[in-house]
């Protein structure tokens, strides 16, 4: 095709940096490891964002907003969470700058050195159990049920755009509870509710799980996750949601009066996705003509092109686009009527296809002539021509069948790269050859996690919250197992 | 009242601080000038994010990310920039922590130094400019109409909440254009949209103008703004718009190919709006008993109250209440039913009074019996029974009547506090005995400016756009002047 896009078999990395790029998603800057999201990529992220709020508003969350930075000696209150991020946060030591003596621009005016540094937030854990303290009294103050949408740092030394940036956009939900179990509850709830946006937005299937020990985040007692298979085989784990215990309430002394009186330490949790998701959504369903989009999360669903050799032709065309156009925004489908003139035909075709927009209508005079309209479905590369009175109905129904039918691919291709292994030998061969999930019992050790990983490269994905209980061996250590765990390469 | 509020008469500012507080509207953080929005506070900026967000993309702009982080030299590249931000910004100069040796917590890693110190940005132009060479090349690329949601950090040594902290969120609106007049036209239309979103939504009057040069954005060749007026008769700088000329586009090397092929530096626009909305808005209508709310932004419209002395009563009312719900959600109206029964009425009444809830209704088991509610309206504390029919209309119509009352409440405030001056005697004793705008003649001269700020801590808050040319004489020094500016001492 005329992208000039590596192909996934080609390059798989090259391809997705070029996609990103050229499908005007997102770019680097100036800064180290930070990235720019371009209107078009930040379109589909604003997307993601209204699913999510309202699924986190529907079970019962409000939004707040905690400050960016974090004092030093907070972050060290929590032994495990400062050993998690310390080594990779971005510190604030000064507060002004000042011009240079020798007229060489600005320079950081040392008279101007905090007392004690701050930290950009990796997470806010830290500054909002700080205020929690102020919040939770009573068993009348619980749940709380708190989000926020922000940006973080975490200082990584190598970057690639969405999947891993210095600065990404995220959210995190943190909430208080009288009992473990509500908080144990909470933590699995927003699993679900993560994996339902996954796979009935994203179009993204998605193994349910919790961590093993090493991979939990920093502090928590138990993470659940949800875990999605990338089309080159390799794993990414898309979000993850935190039993905190009574760790942070312990760090920050956050106790409630109980109905009968006395003082106990809250329960907590925290959650999150992040811009990592718009990674996970380009590399389950773009092929090499460029991205392709699932309509629930397309900023444009529709694109109609015009196509005429003149005015006239142009003004006959419009009328027919534009009652088009109204028809199917009545249907509350979005639809974006390309008719600048600085472009042909050809070239949007082109453009839509490498932006991944689900349906493209062309409408020219012959179509006018005949009563029919040009429709490309961008999942299928399928064209064909249908009458104008069908078009709507048509368009409508596709909405739908797309994102079924990308589902149902990712969902194949996940099935075929899931393979039970029972030797390490297999193990090997498979990661070596066909990459994807692979199902082996594992002795439970952390020991026996860290040699595969130094030897294979590939981690714990989960232990999946449906695995059937089954007597095996550990493929490493040949100790007994009682349930398969799920390994994979990751990103 | 019970509230425990100081009173405006008392003592204004205490009143706004408690007020804040009390309505669990923000608090201080931990963090030196940093706030907490609680989530009544965020729920408010929320709604004023969803109208402005509408407004901004029903004028063709689009919203993208740029980063958190600006290097220190893209700063110094425009000169009057970096002297307007360079006193005040926070700067990260490591980017790790390590174990103290002697076991104390975490030190900054001297090892981990930026070879380049990075600015939190106090306002996003440098990073944004220097990305947009990338992206102008030709003609075709302009308009460049993009709007950014972020936070951003100015190191002020007094902070109040919300209305000057050292993390505030904002939006920073930055276009580029291939004319003078375009750019020009856009900073005045988004003035306007500012201006509609203060008095349509806010129900805050505002005055439209320009600054003066002194008082402009650092890189601005014409700043346009919105002024709006609080209760205790000081000016409060709502939102502002500006022209940047060519300034950045000069310093950031962005050029654009004409249509006829030559080589020309493109026109910039920026402009802001930021939490400090929430400020004005609790300053403009809110009262003794606590917040006023228009009924246009407040999270909850009508909250319904339950009056109840047993179960059985409790689920009549219960039942008559959640119909109601029902019945205005289907309007679109923003209810809350207020079922807890941890609380008693008089404890609820107190609470939304002081949250500012447009209106209240109460059902209890006489009203059930009468066929009747309580409806009672928070902005002029008046109450009414009115048969159960007629409650979805009425309520329909006190969200209008209410909307329009705290506007026209707020519009004649203003009026009685705007005065025309013409001595410098009468200016200062109006000054000192009523505040307010202070309509005079002025020189034009940043000296004469200067001078009456250093004298009575007045600022020229605007050149009205709608002034009318009149001749007269500039009340401090008695040179010409051929209209009259807007003075007041301000927030």
């Amino acid at each position: 095709m005329a992208k000039n896009l590596t192909t996934r078999a080609e390059d798989y990395s090259k391809w997705y940096n070029e996609l990103v790029i050229k499908a005007d998603l997102a770019e680097n800057s100036g800064v180290r490891g930070c990235m720019v999201i371009k209107p078009y990529g930040f379109a589909i992220w604003e997307r993601m964002q209204a699913e999510l709020d309202r699924m986190f508003k529907e079970t019962g969350h409000q939004n707040a907003y905690f400050p960016l930075f974090i004092p030093k000696s907070y972050f060290s209150k929590e032994a495990s969470h400062v050993d998690g991020f310390a080594k990779e946060c971005a510190v604030v030591t000064h507060y002004r700058l000042k011009n240079a003596e020798d007229g060489s621009g600005v320079v950081v005016d040392e008279d101007a050195k905090l007392e004690e540094e701050l930290i950009v937030r990796p997470t806010s854990e830290t500054i909002i159990w700080d205020t929690y303290r102020k919040w939770v009294q009573s068993y009348r103050d619980l749940p709380l049920l708190i989000n926020q949408w922000a940006n973080v740092v975490r200082w990584e030394m190598r970057t690639r755009l969405f999947l891993r940036t210095t600065e990404f956009l995220w959210q995190e939900g943190h909430t208080a509870h009288a009992t473990k179990k509500e908080a144990l509850e909470e933590a699995e709830q927003m699993m679900h509710v993560y994996a339902d946006f996954a796979e009935n937005y994203m179009a993204v299937p998605v193994v349910k799980g919790t961590k093993t020990e090493s991979e939990r985040f920093a502090g928590a007692l138990e993470t659940y996750c949800i875990e999605a298979l990338m089309q080159d085989g390799k794993a990414l784990q898309a979000g993850t949601s935190h039993f905190l215990g009574q760790n942070f309430a312990k760090a920050f002394d956050v106790k409630f009066a109980t109905k009968e009186g006395s003082q106990e330490y809250v329960w907590a949790t925290s959650w999150g996705v992040s811009t990592r998701l718009m990674g996970a959504l380009i590399m389950t369903h773009s092929d090499d003509n460029g991205l392709v989009l699932p309509p629930n999360l397309a900023p444009d669903q529709v694109v109609i092109v015009p196509i005429y050799r003149n005015d006239e032709q142009f003004d006959a065309v419009s009328e027919v686009a534009k009652k088009l156009m109204t028809e199917l925004r009545a249907q509350g489908i979005r639809v974006k009527f390309d008719n600048r003139d600085t472009h042909k035909p050809g070239w949007k075709f082109n453009e839509y296809e490498l932006k991944g927009v689900p349906v493209r209508i062309a409408i020219g005079p012959k179509d006018i002539e005949k009563g029919t309209v040009e429709i490309a479905r961008r999942d299928t590369l399928q064209k064909e021509f249908i009458s104008m009175e069908g078009v709507v109905e048509k368009v409508t129904s596709l909405m739908e069948e797309i994102q079924n039918n990308l589902f149902k691919k990712a969902i194949n291709h996940r099935s075929e790269h899931t393979t039970e292994v029972n030797s390490y030998e297999e193990f090997k061969d498979m990661l070596k050859t066909k990459g994807g999930f692979l199902s082996a019992h594992w002795d439970g050790t952390a020991e026996t996690e860290e040699r595969i990983k130094n030897e294979t490269k590939a981690t714990i994905r989960c232990i999946p919250i449906d695995r059937k209980e089954e007597a095996g061996t550990c493929i490493f250590t040949g100790k007994p197992s009682v349930g398969r765990v799920l390994f994979a390469k990751a990103y």
